[in-house]
């Protein structure tokens, strides 16, 4: 199975009183037995949670042991007191799992402007300490111990050979809202055994994340938490990998993560459908995926697709107000595979049979090609929907 | 009464078969009797609805004498076809008037991507040409004919004295959803008897529309249509206006404009509150504006105020990733009037009181001040409902 523990970790997950509900794990250990490569790429956002705080001076680190997490409190907003108890609770995940404090990275997830309740966090890293394994039953502990309004846990895996040495990339992401351009809300932790050093970790995670990470969105509001998180302990064996090696660890990375990607607006709050935006043709990557996300970021055009509505109008009128010159007369939009303007004006199409297939999928494509480039853009996002709305309503009660 | 038809014009609405329903009009001619300076202001989106792109060509002008509108099909997006169709419909409203053909301004608003049906066009023209008043009826109907979700005809008016001699300003609006950053998605006539130079015109009316209509939003989708005009006829008499008197006109066209973008949000599609946002204290009225318009643009910040949930994490995320700098440690946030956050910690309030607050009245007040300088901005925008969603998710149908 390629979901499993990499080599050299031990996970758990474990309810400490953070959540309400007594069968949901609320914090989270992730322990390497080795230092570790430790890299990180965190929220754009000027109001940042402590924990990002913390980890942003931590990382990129030689000697990374522990990562601990919280879900329920986003301990953010919480001003001096909330950087000490971030820091207290990676003391804390320190003692319990006999390492140095600054060998460990924290995140937490949930409510805004709430201290921590510090005995908790002490009580159930204490808990999660004790249990710690590397069976796929801890795996998945570990994974849902993350979770806010998630409504399925979300890990991914990849076993590769590197010169017949085999290494293991496995993630858990957390993520169903508040995502924003620029990493989505989310957390985020990628471990493995392959070695790397610091440097390249933080390289190749920063490149990846932007492919990935940085390509989805659910409702366009960038959190004050969003954290990815890459361990690299080299328990597989050999030199820090380099050349081709690396080459191909990146690329298994890129899979990885654009896989964990996917799955957040797959659980997007209240979501019935994904859609994925495709924009060819343009000048620069960077022009498409403006324009991909111009159009995400559309209430009208996420409604439309709730409705299954193959209201090209509102996407191409998104597209034109992204900041990316082009020419209105050379485009061409398709849905789910069907021509639905080209050329500065529509084309027949028929509209029952296009709303009848955006019904009928889950996903639904949404491709734009310009005749600016050659350059293109993925962005992945939800519909809006009534039960968005209704959620958002009332988080807090 | 203040809101009347200035002297020199004369309007009209009728219904000429865009709308389905026979007791809706769908078309509104404004005709000034002698020479007006004409002035625009027009949406940025690159996607630009036809009369958009003719209209843009003809202002400012010293000669204009018509304004056509026509509600119910926006002739976006129906390129060449689509040209053509707005020059024939000032053309036959030229003819209706007995004027040039390039004395007539244009504005559709409605669906994109459809022909308008020039014959229903033809016909609505004579028809209104034949009903042309100055009373309020006939403003009454003028302002329903550019309706298009509105559920209440937007108009305003300001009579003031200028060295004894009575100016009359009336402003009509219309627009509740596709309300982006930069000119809602909107259209506007306000046509004044004061007399104005063409250059004077459209400076001033640029400066009173960054102040006012883009300074409300909706759903923050720019549209295809966006188009304020000023009419000034100098029917009131005397040269135009400078100096001490053109300030205090531009002072009450200010107010008015103020006046009717106002009433766009506060009639947004499905919504239940009024949002202000009020942000003080930064380095730029700029900086103030692009924090007021980050938190806007949430959807999580609407659909709290929806729930009447005082969560002021949502709006203090939103203000940190609106690309301006700041020390989150010295922002103080307030929801009507209640003190919520302050130095970068949340307080100690009554969640209780905040949110029946916010429930009980339909304006909700926010209040943002910085301490980075004495710059300051507001803004309006909704709430966001599941109605809204509904009404968007099936618009078409």
């Amino acid at each position: 199975m390629a979901v499993r523990v990499p080599k050299g970790y031990l996970v758990s997950g474990v309810h400490c009183g953070l959540k309400r509900d007594l069968r949901k794990p609320d914090l989270t250990l992730i322990v390497s037995e080795a230092n570790a490569a430790g890299a990180g790429v965190y929220t754009q956002n000027l109001v940042c949670a402590a924990p990002v705080q913390l980890d942003r001076q931590r990382t990129p680190s030689d000697r990374i042991r522990v990562v601990v997490v919280n879900s329920g409190n986003a301990n953010a907003c919480t001003g001096e007191r909330g950087l000490e108890d971030a820091r207290e609770m990676a003391r804390l995940a320190a003692r319990a799992a006999r390492v140095e404090e600054d060998q460990v990275l924290v995140m937490s997830t949930g409510v805004i402007g709430a201290y921590l309740p510090m005995d908790k966090i002490a009580h159930g890293i204490e808990l999660a300490a004790a249990r710690l394994g590397n069976d796929e039953e801890a795996l998945i502990l570990a994974a849902r111990g993350m979770m806010t309004t998630d409504t399925v846990y979300k890990l991914a895996g990849r076993t590769i050979s590197l010169t017949r040495r085999e290494v293991q990339i496995t993630g858990m992401v957390k993520g169903a809202a508040m995502m924003g351009p620029n990493l989505a809300t989310m957390l985020g932790v990628v471990f493995t055994d392959a070695a790397l050093d610091s440097q390249t970790a933080q390289r190749i995670l920063r490149e990846v994340v932007d492919d990935t990470f940085n390509c989805i969105n659910v409702d366009g509001h960038m959190s004050t938490n969003d954290t990815v998180l890459l361990l690299a302990n080299g328990a597989s064996g050999g030199p820090p990998l380099s050349g081709g090696l690396l080459d191909e660890f990146t690329r298994e990375l890129h899979e990885l993560c654009g896989e964990l990607a996917r799955m957040i607006p797959a659980d997007g709050e209240g979501a019935t459908h994904l859609v994925i935006i495709e924009v060819e043709g343009c000048r620069s990557r960077d022009d498409a995926l403006k324009i991909a996300r111009s159009i995400a970021n559309s209430p009208l055009v996420k409604a439309a697709v709730h409705g299954a509505d193959p209201n090209w109008g509102r996407i191409i009128s998104a597209a034109g107000y992204a900041g990316v010159a082009f020419d209105p007369a050379c485009v061409e939009l398709y849905i789910n595979g069907h021509l639905l303007y080209r050329g500065g004006a529509p084309v027949d199409f028929d509209d029952a049979e296009v709303s009848a297939s955006i019904r009928a999928e889950k996903d639904t494509h949404v491709k734009l090609i310009f005749s600016e480039g050659n350059a293109s853009g993925r962005f992945w996002t939800t519909d809006l929907t009534p039960e968005y709305v209704r959620l958002n309503a009332d988080y807090r009660t």
